[in-house]
């Protein structure tokens, strides 16, 4: 696998790293996979598992098999902790560090606490399937535990869900907490009456869905509070310790705190030796390349690449996928010694937030729609872009099934329910 | 909920226990089922979970929702960990004891290593979900491991597979292992070749399938050699540590050893204070009752109930379901005052195990059947008996997916696959 051709190390295995490596399998390059998990996870559709919707194997399809037809792709699962610029390598964990010619860095982001690092010892982030697996460990035993409980301030506690954070995430996983305490769990209990439960959403700013027409965002707001989802915007969170969270100056008990309020870029900016932008990211060039070292790109959450207005594209799917595929194509221009491509334009090809059954908003270029046309067109193109035609048909079933019948599969407590172990 | 109507309590939610339930709520009782975890589980189809085939939650559903529709049945999350005979009360782990006026002893089996309890730590059991995500976890990592060694005694070790015992589920799990290896995984890694995997099957008897008749025995054993699997009858297993197994004095290295040997009933004979028939398992009447305590049934795995020529009925689903429905009518007949049905018979309608894709062996009333056909209806069957139409289409999605294109769709290692944490 040695020998004359350029070799090309991407780091990482989302939407931005697998696009690099397709788009570049053609080329006479060999090419090398790092990633952490063996899994290429669809984190659009984690608020699914985190509340029973979708089992956590729907959504994660293992790297390998997606690579396998290029026979100059090869897969390593490994975590990579480091970047020597100078002698042109990265540092896996363990064992020696491999060189490269070329180096594309997908890392992307993880939940971020904007440095109360307490917080995270009790709230819970959304951004793995291990944290998500644990939301839904937690969501569940919540309500086994109060529907045991004698107290009733316990029992209020338990069945408070507080999401903190109004973007897509938080809304999207309030939305769906609602509708498991309000149809899934209705009947299954004979102590505790699952509709009573509490669920609340705090946004520091002042509408939800910021970035959103401002239409899109009230229709989201009062869709939300018409199922019973109680939202207070401009409410920063103050702290968060075990007995819940103070907003406001209020305090909330609170069994369940769910953190969507942001995310950092993964530490790719220390391992290079630069100037980190906003949320620790990457600066980068027009061709997303790193300043001074044009064989080393980073993409997707990880990269800050200057959109309209002067202001950073956002971390979505569609950017990584497409900024991957763009440097595939800049990495193939130089490696045949053609010219560069033109420097990098982001396709908005517009946005989507689901917020539960048959409604949701839709930000096109040229249409902005709300109800159940946005949901239909949010579920078509989720479908559309999950990976395998074998997922695709599970989650279709899997939705069609819990629309029909408010049912939820993944409904598993793994563990002793009783036992406190924290996010 | 309390009153003069009788209070029934039901330990274990598996298929006897589930049965005992449902066909005791239409009569004038307050049932409560306690279960240690949230979800009855399909036990039959357990190894395709080890395997990759299925995920968790395909075969688990929540026990809450199985009964919800019956108003008079209550169901708790909770551990029972001993009976009061004298009080008539249960005693869950946490909390006060919960009187009964009838009980059903309901809580299976576990994976057993015949007093080797070091075995136990050197080897995965699999009766338990957890189990099966285990042997899941170290199956892949095995593999991922091996393209990440150097050393070829290394590799050897890591792609040995040891499953210890040739009953149904050793035959199976061997069966699946094989095919994962050499169909599933065969493209997908560039420094090892995953057919050259070793599976080895190892029977303490004379042969595979005891209880089978002697021609699907040899059928099985002749199809999973012709698959690959190697096979060794009448072999012992000496012992196992760290480095692997002994087996009739020779020390086969390995990293992989599923322990399907053998099991033992739940700890309820000691609860009860009667002295355990053969594996722990409790002795009973001839409609299930304790000896001497004509208001405690044992059912399942759990009771030793004398079948034809004297031998134990088998710890099978059919059996659990059938006593569960049986001991509903002997309580639902005392609690109207009318005189109590015929003893329990066992209705065997045979047994099938499945060897391999489009391979399994039916021993039948009237038929003995191998290969398609007995597949076929071994898929039938199953489909048949999952519970929830929901999961029903489900698995056949997967099982047609999986036949189509030898994929499997859960192929997800969580946690780091490189930290040895054993079974």
């Amino acid at each position: 696998m040695t020998g004359p051709r350029p070799k090309i190390v991407i780091v990482g295995a989302g939407f931005g790293g697998l696009a690099a490596a397709r788009h570049l399998a053609a080329a006479p390059v060999d090419i090398t996979v790092f990633d952490r998990t063996n899994h290429h996870l669809f984190q659009p559709l984690l608020y699914q598992v985190a509340t029973a919707a979708l089992a956590p194997t729907d959504i994660a399809s293992p790297i390998r098999s997606l690579l396998s037809k290029y026979p100059n792709v090869e897969v390593q699962l490994a975590e990579i902790v480091g970047v020597d610029r100078v002698a042109r390598t990265v540092a896996p964990r363990h064992g020696a560090p491999i060189p490269f010619d070329y180096l594309v860095l997908a890392t992307g982001s993880v939940a971020s606490w904007f440095g109360h690092d307490d917080w995270q010892h009790h709230s819970f982030g959304l951004k793995t399937l291990v944290q998500a697996t644990r939301i839904r460990q937690n969501l569940l035993a919540a309500f086994e535990r109060a529907e045991r409980a004698t107290d009733p301030a316990d029992i209020a506690r338990l069945l408070t869900f507080v999401v903190v954070g109004g973007g897509p995430s938080g809304v999207e996983l309030a939305g769906s907490i609602r509708e498991l305490a309000d149809a899934t769990l209705r009947r299954d209990f004979r102590r505790i009456d699952p509709p009573q439960a509490r669920i609340l959403l705090f946004e520091a700013g002042p509408a939800l869905l910021a970035g959103f027409p401002d239409r899109l965002s009230r229709y989201a707001k009062a869709r939300l509070e018409r199922m019973g989802v109680e939202i207070r915007t401009g409410a920063a969170v103050d702290s968060v310790d075990a007995s819940g969270v103070v907003v406001a100056g209020q305090p909330i008990p609170s069994a369940n705190v769910f953190w969507c309020a942001g995310v950092a870029a993964t530490p790719a900016a220390t391992w290079l030796g630069v100037h980190p932008a906003a949320h620790g990211t990457v600066p980068v060039q027009p061709d997303c390349s790193i300043p001074g070292a044009p064989d080393i790109f980073a993409i997707g959450d990880l990269s800050a690449f200057p959109g309209p207005g002067g202001k950073p594209l956002p971390g979505v799917a569609p950017v990584a996928e497409q900024q991957g595929r763009y440097v595939a194509g800049v990495i193939a221009a130089r490696v045949a010694g053609r010219p560069p491509p033109p420097p990098f334009r982001y396709r908005d090809r517009g946005s989507l937030a689901v917020i539960g059954r048959a409604a949701a908003v839709a930000d096109l270029p040229h249409a902005k729609l709300t109800g159940f046309l946005a949901w239909l067109m949010w579920s078509g193109v989720h479908l559309f872009l999950l990976n395998g035609l074998r997922n695709r048909i599970l989650v279709y079933v899997q939705w069609f099934w819990a629309w029909l019948t408010y049912s939820r599969g993944a409904r598993v407590i793994e563990g002793d329910p009783f036992q406190d172990t924290g996010p």
